[in-house]
């Protein structure tokens, strides 16, 4: 049976593959760690794809941030029917259409245990947590394809209650695989709550995902920051106030906004590519967005982190960024009391809460981040328009499910 | 200077009386604790009362329900602005247009320290926790009058950044000395948050503040029940669903709006008057909302309880009730691992965000409760009103400031 | 192969039985819940019991306090040596010495994922919740025997690092079952933390395990009340004040210990077993503890409530107790502001910090509630004992891996 | 009426003083904030110093590395008597002993409403937080000395409740001033718990705090790391492991004292007067103990950080730590979700429980950290010691009521 894909072709190029169909087991391929060549995956069931997004973090690697190697396939913002079980599947069924959470998590450690599903113990052997179609993840194999193994099943899919409804909101129901819940634990780890004012560094998807989530939230003002000037559209197009930060520090556009330079809560949906403020923007300062969350967040506030931050970065535009070291404020942010929440969201946390937001009209992610649905063989001309800063989240479809 | 207020004239009485002008010193009169008598409150500010309601709470007094002295001045829901300042005042200003929590602290014991101010240690000798107009609650005097003392007012005002937009929106501001915040503490304690299921039981103005309340943090579904068809009408008038109690067990009609008979989280906006469900609505039945609660109320889920149990009701249907005991199915509750949070709401907890979301325009509190300004001599007639179940909440205006 | 059980045999007596040696199947039995004959449990293993405790929630069960069937076989305090694994187990190894949680809980439904153990939604089809060898709770077959199947291991056992180190500590590592945790649970539920004033009520093997975890958690002081003068003494071994109930209201003892009647913390670890205080003491008063607790503990503090409530007890002194309902003085408690935590102690959230407080020498639970292992022939002597009060914990050991 | 006093006299150096004795306002003088001159302070309480204790934090102003002026009365551990009280002050009496939190605080603005003491709004013109006797913090008066002005008595200071007993322990309650809620906010901003593996980077008096907080907090394992032996060999003395990072890397030896290169919990109280590790140990390295706290602490974990982080180093190695930024490996800290805290300790949420456990012989803070009381003439060679790493906690007597 095929399984068309798409897979990293080198800096700057994806392209269409065929692929094995999924079974029961992780195989050797690009990108899979030798220690994982051969796991048995009877606790897993194996999806027919009806939604996968491409998400700004496919795009380090394919920019060639990464050391992610060539023909890796990609895609961790899985949405899907079950259509096998393995043998060890107890409450998932044939059938069921279900989200997958982007990080893979075990159900069975001590972080599991505790939550903490992002960092996994189990399912990644080289470090805490893991992801499909990601560099050094694992090597579980990414669903940016027709048909896609998920392992543990029973604990890491969310099913939808009623699929004929779920198909009617599939544009939003797409995002809980990642988005939603990231920006939401950004605006959570923020302590965003009724009445706060918010700052969100950066209007892609995952910064508008925040935005939304802190007017879920209660927020009183949300304020957005970019150098696009159509994210910024699209950010005030639900209630936002925004920031162009390519004309200048965003704390004095903040002032004139809410008429005190700070906010309450700050978030960070820009993370390690970040580009300088006013006369800077034009090249990367990766201590850019931190340094100016520090400086914007009133004292005993707190900076929620979504915006990924990495351990290496061979195109980094100095030394130290190339070790993932930044040259931090850090001592504006202990003489403000800040805390800073880093890392992946654990997205078992929240999905279910935010489905039922969906469920219930209660927020329209899709429309909110412009879900664009295309087919899996439009894939490549997706991740060019992205990287082109569209204001676009593209869902591919790649049974003509969502288009159709 | 004349002061006229609202005095409880015996059970089923409330009538307008001229009272002294107030002196930063708590004076003797009915219901005023022998202790207090003298007090001296420099730290006070003499507020000229803007809006001062009429609340659920001060009916069980005018019910005659409890051993309030005739002669007591009612009232502890006060918005005013800033006439005097005692001597130690220091931050707030003549001029300035403040929110009272009902709750009285003294912000200098362990429990204000905590922000536990609706159990001050400082203000009331008979027990910790205390309010205006209240019996019981130390002999503060009520603020249903065209002026009012404030003690310890840098610590308990909260003023409003800009008056004339303060203005515009004073029916809802006026919320948040009482009904709002304690409704958003029902909704918090209950554990609501994004994507929720909620059944709040009442729908008097607590209950639809606290509904309001489950809304603004993100519920998905909020059930409010009464036995009041126009209070329902109104609940389902901002996007609540709507049970009819005397029709039946509130289970049935929730399993036939949410397709399973239980809901995340529980709110009791009734309290010890409370009526049976169905063919026993006729009569109250204390416990009632309580029992009902655990069984609505899926297993971990908490209950919220604004709604007043006291420790002694002379009215009650039977001795264990006059003290204040009731027959609960608590084995349902442990067997179910309920957390059952009761007290009065800490109100400093919640106003200031909850008047950011006012004042951004995220919340119609004025709207859903149905706020109606009426003058402070047509007060009598307003209680009665409201007795009789209107589906209003009545904001006095003693100087004909929101009326004009 | 032989497989000796405790078995209930009527109300008052326990006996030695053979059983069948477990397999990977729940097969019928006493008390097996139909809709769970035959289910399948590939994902567990078979201990060899290594150390199982008789628990005074067994004791609500061979008093006839239920509606336990005879036969049943007892036993929810598991320690053992992993002997067989299933096919779908993957992390745990035979060989392995573990600490199984007495709630039993799938790790796939909604509140195991929000680490709500005690009220797993997959294990028990009467209600959320489950245990070994317990009426009502799904039928899984008790621990107090030579063998015994263990579900969803993966999930559910805790490993001790050192099995050598683990058999030098084994009479308190096998609290970490059951009571520990629950007495432990009680105190966090109560609030309690470093420098905190805390009462227990009940002396017995739980009351004393919560009042070593208040001291683990830093009190104060912790006061333990009772009727029995052996357990008070044993409780005054390790620091503890004392209270004896039977001489009168606790509150004026506290008096007499703090300089105040009040303590921060409550702790009911009693249940609704409970008996009056003073002359009152001689029969069952099930609201007595609850009713105290709100006397005895201040303003703004919590309850935390291990101690058992049962939504049917056909044993009780009246008619409303029998179906669970107490006469509780809530309007106390809602005056003082008081939480209460009711429920099953998630074992999981804490078993893990509790086996490294024993292996790390900072505890000497098996010392303060005074272990005391006997042959499994002997526990129908050591559930006499037991009954009748001794301030002994006994620590059945079926192969004579203890006592040896 | 004289007040000898202990005062900044340029690097390296401190001398005593005659200073004027203190009246209900806050004169100009060296460091005052000009917005801050002639503030009444009739809500304060004059103290006869009791105990007053010199920091790791003055040292920074004395080694020069600050912009303090010369003739800054020094002093922020303040516990003492009062002998008069503001005529605003209600609640607290003279002969009442007591203890003040080094922040100072209004007690009226929303920070302090919130419980974030460290950071009050209304004390320093010049930013959020104060404290006395320090640069930049608003001017108000050091406290080594034998008379000192505390503003907003009522709130800021917590009373011993006996005074005699309070005596006996004075040496440990002065503690509470400043170092062991300190190290107490370290240990829980770390996540520090029942059963945790926790690592102190540092050994002076606050790392001693945090270490002894630690295991207060019921850690099962605390590693401290310093280059001191002497200072090593106090944290051996009660308990902890110790790790000698000037033999290299601390990851090395913990994997050798836990068996894994990991804890649970990390706390730097170090600051930015860092020095590397093993040959680096003996210059300058501002980001060596966040760095190594991120490679040393779990996935999960989180970072308490107590030490001071400044904004402004004019002695600092390089240019970019002179503005307060540092180096930091923020991916490594992003891939492990590590939390950072960071901020002056809000010591009022913590001072009254770590009150109760000294009262209550929970703790010996003073022993551990080797309190040493000594005449506030000696103050000269208190600091000159003290810099020069003795292992000793100097405690100023100004008036012989210790060392009597």
């Amino acid at each position: 049976m095929s399984n068309k894909a798409i897979s990293y072709a080198g800096p700057g190029k994806v392209e269409v593959v065929d692929t094995e169909y999924p079974e029961f087991v992780l195989k050797d391929g690009p990108g899979v760690n030798p220690a994982n060549v051969g796991r048995k995956v009877d606790h897993g069931v194996i999806l027919k794809t009806v939604a996968t997004n491409i998400c700004g973090s496919d795009q380090h690697m394919v920019r060639g941030r990464t050391t992610a190697p060539e023909g890796l396939v990609l895609g961790h913002e899985i949405t899907g029917e079950v259509v096998e079980v393995g043998r060890d599947v107890e409450f998932t069924k044939v059938g069921d259409l279900v989200s997958v959470p982007f990080n893979i998590s075990c159900g069975r450690c001590r972080n599991c245990k505790e939550g903490k599903t992002g960092i996994c113990l189990n399912v990644n052997p080289d470090r805490p947590g893991s992801a499909y179609g990601y560099v050094d993840m694992g090597g579980w194999v990414g669903g940016q394809a027709e048909y896609v193994l998920v392992p543990y099943a029973d604990w890491n899919v969310l099913k939808f209650p009623d699929k004929d409804q779920a198909m009617e909101k599939i544009l939003d129901l797409t995002m809980l695989s990642d988005i939603f819940p990231t920006g939401f634990h950004g605006a959570v780890s923020a302590g965003v709550g009724v009445g706060s004012t918010v700052y969100v560094a950066g209007a892609g998807p995952v910064g508008i995902a925040a935005a939304t989530s802190a007017h879920l939230l209660g927020a009183a003002c949300v304020i957005v920051g970019d150098l696009n000037e159509d994210r910024l559209a699209q950010a005030r197009g639900f209630g936002c106030e925004t920031v162009d930060v390519s004309k200048g520090d965003p704390k004095d556009q903040i002032a004139q906004i809410l008429g005190e330079p700070e906010v309450d809560c700050g978030i960070d949906a820009v993370g390690f590519e970040a580009r300088g403020h006013g006369k800077d923007s034009s090249h990367e300062a990766p201590a850019t967005v931190l340094n100016s969350l520090m400086d914007i967040t009133r004292a005993g506030g707190s900076l929620g982190i979504p915006g990924l931050y990495v351990t290496g970065d061979p195109g980094a535009p100095d030394e130290a960024a190339k070790e993932g070291s930044l040259s931090m404020r850090f001592g504006l942010g202990f003489a403000k009391s800040h805390v800073f929440v880093t890392g992946q969201c654990p997205v078992m946390k929240y999905n279910r809460g935010l489905m039922q937001a969906i469920l219930h009209d209660k927020v329209s992610i899709a429309k909110n981040v412009n879900a664009t649905p295309i087919r899996l063989e439009d894939a490549p001309q997706g991740y060019a328009d992205f990287d082109s800063g569209v204001a676009k989240k593209f869902v591919l479809d790649p049974h003509g499910l969502i288009t159709a």
